[in-house]
């Protein structure tokens, strides 16, 4: 069996950044340093992190030995980053710099005034992060109809949202909006990722999707593999596989979300190659 | 035999506003007051102007007599009106004040930073005028390719473009601008009065478009016609009219370009109402 593994598959330049941020500190034996949430969508990453003293916190109003806590990639409300600092807790950020970069043109789009369209899942973290550095501020995802649109309209986009999709909010915008201020900041590791994992699943029998069951990302690659349509499984380890899976295939592609750590995609390249390779 | 005309056929506002303007200093008697260039692309309008003291003149350098220039709607490069004031000509901008809206923004963009697109026909006089207000400056028509553009682009739009090149633009320049400001400088009369032509030019027999044979507007306005497809034919006036172009003619549409005076529709529909209404 040939095994071929997506080459932009697993961490993506910001992950990369907050796992390291997170390691360090945690080598560091610093005490009290908590990360608000699980720092990726990746339970086997949260819990080595764990195992080396960096917990994840949800609730940190009520905890009295929290010297710092460590920001994830998709970055906090503003309000919430205030009240942390006003309990006197350092914050450590590991928001995404791209993440960092479509929350300042938020709120520089604002302070131009701009009404602030976000291209995004409303309900998504990195979303409600951004939405908070504005003040007249929409979210559209174009599964709903657009609504009135002032005349000035500025705007600024989840990160892992489609070059398309953003043409379409363009095309939809200058209908109405006589000035539209726009800035893509689109991360191009998403599209990159989704455009080699075709190229892979096209030419192989199945397809092994790596990555956290709560990653949006991961699932959004699944989803995308099996509309090709290919055989696709989704799975957090290697002790997910199945012997039935694998018999008769051939070629067999490898793909990961950007919060899978390598060390689980070789685990599993490992694994399969034991026992089909 | 019906004769049914476009409601928005002839003037718009801009030219209106330029005639307006021309024809009461004409009525003042002012002496030395030119036209720079015929003041709009209607032949019988500027002959009457001409009738009436004042003349449309291409050079104004070796002239002696010149107290005044009028500025026609499409406007002026910024370099020729320098050349005309240090003359010591007044100018009577006559520019139409959306032509006038789409130089600011050009300037505007220019100082702020952006390379500015132009959508635009490149030999137009109104995009030569837009044009020399900005520094880095490109002309684009979608006819061919879009060039290399900046990450920082500004786009102003010539005022009789259609809002659907405007969106293919902004597709084509999302996909490798990071930052676009756009100001969406089209006039609807163009297309409203397009729209209200396809209406009537569906209704009828034959279509009359009425306008100078060197006014472009009009000249679009008979090739829309006549990809309808409907029998159309284009007319300055009245006596170019044809019998055998109505014979047997049941339903008579009447078009005009935004150069066509209102006494000439008139005319028009008078002189076809006698023949065969």
């Amino acid at each position: 069996m040939k095994i071929i593994t997506v080459k932009s598959a697993g961490f993506c330049f910001g992950v990369k950044r907050a796992i390291d941020i997170a390691f360090k500190i945690a080598k560091a034996k610093r005490q009290g340093v908590y990360t608000l949430g699980p720092i990726i969508h990746n339970p086997q990453v949260v819990d080595k992190l764990k195992e080396q003293g960096i917990i994840p916190l949800e609730d940190f109003r009520s905890r009295k030995d929290i010297k710092a806590l460590i920001i994830r990639t998709h970055g906090i409300p503003l309000s919430l980053s205030q009240e942390i600092s006003s309990l006197g807790f350092e914050i450590i950020d590991a928001t995404c710099p791209f993440v960092k970069k479509a929350q300042y043109y938020a709120k520089l789009l604002s302070e131009e005034g701009y009404q602030v369209v976000i291209l995004g899942e409303k309900n998504h973290p990195e979303v409600k992060g951004i939405m908070s550095y504005a003040n007249d501020v929409i979210i559209v995802d174009l599964k709903t109809p657009l609504p009135k649109l002032k005349s000035k309209v500025g705007i600024v986009v989840q990160t892992t949202q489609s070059l398309e999709a953003l043409k379409t909010l363009l095309s939809e915008t200058i209908i109405h909006a006589k000035e539209i201020k726009v800035y893509n900041t689109i991360c191009n590791s998403t599209a990159l990722r989704l455009k080699e994992t075709e190229t892979i699943a096209r030419k192989v029998d199945i397809m092994i999707v790596v990555g956290g069951k709560n990653s949006a990302n991961t699932t959004q690659l699944t989803r995308f593999c099996k509309s090709l349509p290919v055989p696709t499984y989704h799975i957090e380890t290697s002790s997910e596989i199945k012997e039935e899976w694998i018999k008769g295939v051939k070629r067999l592609g490898i793909t990961a979300g950007a919060s899978t750590p390598e060390w689980i995609i070789k685990d599993i390249c490992k694994n399969l190659s034991d026992r089909g390779g």
